[in-house]
């Protein structure tokens, strides 16, 4: 007997879910992603890069000891168990907070009902951009091949020279800046210099080379205690770096960095110069704000944020990540990978109570502490959780290793890393000492030779 | 009661070692240098680059499968335990035949008593050189993080552009040349497109994209026998791959490929082409033979060489790798790994049997057989020895995994490369999958809309 067709009343007509824009695959935006995963809402997030980076081990890449497939994963491959979520490669250049939708660099419009703003933090130079091509920082994978790049030839050419002149320009390394970053790279500097390179060149010693780190304020690590900060410098001295503190960078160009210590100037001739000391908000605040005269912004450019990660009156717009200037007990919470991950997460939290109709809950930061490493098999930590204590040297180190395996995304990146790691320390060879691009450096003295002779 | 002083005749005189110059850091460079450990001789190895390529892999570096530092180390990190050996990263510009000596671009001058040229092959365009930066080509690690990037960036540019406009260009990659490497990149790129992107894009159908392969000759690796080359084929069908014999690429340009085929033109999009149709001899074979006109050169640019891997006139100075012609038995010794190999370990032997005034032993090229990869687990080899046979499909994959894991330099190469296959063929997951660089692609339509409104 035929069916009677179902009555089209009896049909639901389809909901429309709300749409979440998330922009940035950092720790924010992806933590966000993932708490939507459930939800009834459709995600799309959208990155300039292909890649979720995991930058606090980018300084590793930049010294050879990671490969950056390592700490790298297609932010769509991280998020293609969730039907829900879209992963778009594009970079917003507008939002329409009244038209609720952003436009990007290709022309592509996307509306939102929630808006997640994840888009992180850059170099800032203060003004003198014209120093980036001088001394790159480290933020992006490109970053750290450039520094690879950078410090692996200054050994080539150096090698290369001698042969040619039998002399070669002294092999010193600067980082500008001495907070974690700054820190981690002249640590991992020194241990190239003095440990990898010494039994792999024939005319230069590598282990001559010199490594000065210049610090602005009175410590390095600024922002860890006090006694972490003695034995952070304690121990890069041990490993042969030279900390300047209190030393404000007045200039630099090709080959050299001009920096003061209590009103006498040095100049100091520099192979490769890195930069470690400034960093401003994306400039998607700067774009928030010139929307909306209410938004604010820190001087760093991060936008001022209420207890629910919302600008003011804007209750469907988060600012999450180094993105947000977040006040708790009187102190700006650090720009940071765990701060981000749970501002990502609180954002998703907030939007799956405003579905159920629950009031919204307010974003506490719960700090589990902070730590950064020195070296080969030193490092400092400010343990908050799950006891409290500031660790330093080898059980530091120890601390270091295993969080930051465990964080780490995707369960094959860890065995590479892990592999990695204990081919690096236990056979003092790095992995991948590669050199790609260009062969020149900033500063490094051209021949100035007569044309090669013809063959004969 | 004080040591008699040694009188200075009971001193030998130091006695000059032989300077044994070898250009090239490949299989050839690399074998000749280990062979030449235990002589009495000083060796200086000069490359180009800072590392050794190992090349048969470098299609799964641009397909995403390996990272770049799995397949290539620094020469002077393998060479590192070898006192008489030093490495030099520079380009050798000028060859002096008559001073016995070599200039490098830097302005440096190596004299040699004993030469081995060994700098390979590279693409060729036939002429058509306007065609590289359209068709890039696979020979170093450059080359291959480009091919990646072009190949993962044409999915992220179609995603991109269907949330735009709701269509996409066809995703048709066309790779020009049916030989070893040609093969191996069309299968790669199946696998890539059916196998590994289909769950990770939301709008567009990564398994919709076609890949054609365009052979001139009438059959694909037309070095191998023949019921190797239908084997492949087959395989290469089963994948998907539009295979294409007797067809000839007429014209290229961005973002098509016109070929003929018994004289009908026809002309593919392609968002993609790859260029696998030539290779030319490294160009210090012209070097040489402009130096010398005894030194005769084949169509391809290598150096014909008699029994001792020596052009006419020149026991010094010994030929290998793709840069020599030699001639075995009425055939051409084909340009691949092997050969490479014996001919740098014969020139060490030869420069030995000098030392000791013994004969020079002649070269004789012992071929184990040949092998390439089609996709995921399928392989064609024709195997000369411990035994003869001819394998096809997942036989002669297995044979092929165990080959090359068992030549890739490098404990640790090894291990990594391994778990990186373990997990790619068992988990359906690239793990190298990184877009780095720029983001445009050659003939790519440009987006054609208004600029973006200001922010509302």
């Amino acid at each position: 007997m035929p069916q009677p067709p179902v009555p089209e009343s009896t049909q639901a007509p389809p909901v429309p879910r709300p749409r979440v824009l998330i922009i940035g695959g950092g720790f924010a935006g992806l933590n966000a992603a993932r708490g939507l995963a459930h939800l009834p809402v459709d995600v799309t997030l959208i990155d300039r890069s292909n890649h979720h980076t995991f930058q606090p081990l980018l300084y590793q890449v930049a010294l050879a000891v990671l490969s950056p497939a390592d700490i790298a994963q297609p932010i769509r491959t991280i998020l293609r168990d969730q039907p829900n979520t879209a992963v778009l490669m594009d970079e917003v250049i507008a939002i329409g907070i009244i038209a609720r939708s952003v436009t990007c660099a290709s022309g592509a419009t996307l509306a939102y009902d929630y808006l997640i703003l994840a888009t992180g933090a850059t170099h800032s130079y203060f003004g003198r951009d014209d120093w980036e091509p001088l001394a790159p920082g480290l933020k992006t994978i490109e970053d750290a091949t450039e520094i690879r790049r950078r410090v692996l030839l200054a050994f080539e050419l150096a090698e290369r020279q001698m042969v040619e002149q039998g002399t070669h320009p002294p092999l010193n390394f600067v980082v500008i800046g001495g907070g974690p970053t700054g820190v981690e790279l002249a640590g991992a500097i020194a241990d190239i210099t003095r440990l990898y390179m010494h039994r792999d060149f024939r005319h230069i010693d590598p282990t001559k080379s010199r490594i000065f780190l210049l610090e602005g304020s009175p410590r390095v690590l600024a922002a860890y205690p006090e006694d972490l900060s003695a034995k952070a410098e304690a121990s890069l001295t041990h490993l042969g770096v030279e900390v300047h503190t209190a030393t404000q960078v007045t200039s630099l160009g090709p080959g050299w960095v001009e920096a003061t210590h209590g009103g006498s100037t040095t100049r100091i001739e520099a192979v490769v110069t890195l930069w470690a000391a400034g960093v401003q908000a994306s400039p998607l605040g700067k774009l928030l704000a010139s929307a909306l005269n209410t938004v604010q912004l820190d001087k760093r450019g991060a936008v001022f944020v209420d207890d629910y990660l919302n600008p003011p009156g804007l209750p469907n717009v988060f600012i999450t990540g180094d993105l947000a200037h977040f006040e708790q007990d009187g102190h700006q919470v650090p720009g940071v990978a765990q701060p981000a991950m749970q501002m990502g997460t609180h954002a998703a939290r907030i939007i799956a109570a405003d579905l159920k109709g629950k009031p919204r809950p307010k974003f506490r930061y719960f700090d589990k502490g902070d730590m950064a490493t020195i070296g080969r098999m030193s490092a400092v930590a400010k343990v908050e959780w799950p006891f409290k204590a500031h660790l330093g040297g080898f059980p530091a180190w120890i601390t270091w290793i295993t969080v930051h395996i465990f964080f780490l995304i995707g369960f094959r990146n860890r065995l590479a890393v892990l592999a990695s790691w204990v081919w690096t320390y236990f056979m003092f060879s790095r992995g991948a000492r590669l050199i790609t691009g260009d062969q020149h450096l900033p500063g490094w003295p051209e021949k100035s030779r007569p044309s090669s002779p013809p063959p004969s």
